[in-house]
């Protein structure tokens, strides 16, 4: 079992009972999550965007529009984090200061390095396609060498990074325990509903599989 | 119809179409959202931390420890921006390059205010028990004056923001609608299981209406 080193800036302040460096976890919390929220800063003013993502091995991949603002404050090498939540359930206690939530979350910090290499790029856009559904890349036409260049791939390394979890029911005061009130948890997670066919689809298309019965939570 | 002002920063420097600064827009998507991304740099590092949030108004409120490292860094006026992200579904192209996601975000930007008023504070815990389950706030036992004071409560101006949508089929090449490859929208939704009731709870204690047919989607 593979852990990384806590450093002073992932180590957790408070609820330190929730956080976990072990590798396998946070790489789990990761391949689970369809987007990520990407932290930088321009100008001294904080930004937050959301974006796919994909893991490969011990490196996070992102892509976009070479026109990307994004992209272009990071690939010069700005610090950027890489935070990813699944939300699991609401946490409802008797008392409301107790009220939480049941949650997996990762932060990944760091700083990113421009993929160049032309096959690196092609290997991440497949990775990408399988991340959000497996069998994916088969099915598609890929990249040109146009659209490859149009698009900017970045990388950033897995290894100052934590993951934060709650499970469980509410933990109230022992005082509160008696009252008349409903407690416990409501479970949470992204369903997805019947698939939507393209109104342009191509006659006789029937849908892949891999849709049939389209699963997130592993 | 009330539109926000669109400043350097907020203005969408790619897919301006899917931009919107309509305060309506922007506050159902805040208000659908459960949780959001907390954008904040410390000695340079961004850092994107999850948390509850409410809007109340034209202001969105955070809450959190009084010991929280972000909340302490917030309330000495840094620059923040919060992200809130509604994942609605897959967007499936016949190309790799014309795959996408279908979502509504929201990005505010600014700086927080400390809210010091005890009475203010009990209104925007009422408020956050209320985002997350309507009716719950007069089930349970109200914030006392320890907890109030142990809670650090922010709120941020909703007057520098902007969501970004995106909704429909995918866009491919004209050279790719012949392929035989579905293409199509896999709908997504944050849905609730069956309430799970903590094993400590009291006799006798029913599901609340509210619980009962949980839907997020407004």
């Amino acid at each position: 079992m593979s852990t990384l080193p806590v450093t002073p800036r992932t180590r957790l302040a408070r609820r330190a009972e929730r956080g976990s460096f072990d590798r396998a976890t946070i790489d789990a919390i990761l391949d689970e999550a369809l987007v990520c929220h990407i932290g930088f800063a321009l100008e001294g003013q904080p930004y937050v965007l959301p974006t796919v993502h994909v893991r490969i091995g011990t490196r996070l991949y992102v892509h976009g529009s070479v026109g990307s603002r994004m992209l272009r404050a990071l690939r010069e090498g700005a610090q950027v984090c890489v935070t990813v939540t699944l939300l699991d359930g609401l946490v409802l206690a008797r008392s409301a200061f107790h009220h939480s939530m049941n949650y997996r979350s990762v932060v990944v910090l760091g700083s990113a390095q421009e993929v160049t290499d032309p096959e690196e790029k092609r290997r991440v856009f497949a990775a990408l396609l399988e991340h959000i559904v497996a069998g994916r890349s088969r099915e598609v036409r890929a990249p040109d060498d146009i659209e490859t260049r149009a698009t900017t791939v970045l990388s950033l390394p897995i290894e100052e990074a934590s993951a934060k979890i709650r499970t469980g029911p509410p933990l109230d005061d022992e005082r509160d325990y008696a009252q008349p009130c409903w407690a416990g948890v409501l479970p949470l997670k992204l369903t997805a509903g019947a698939p939507l066919a393209d109104p342009a689809l191509a006659p006789a298309v029937g849908l892949p599989q891999s849709l049939q019965r389209y699963r997130r939570a592993r």
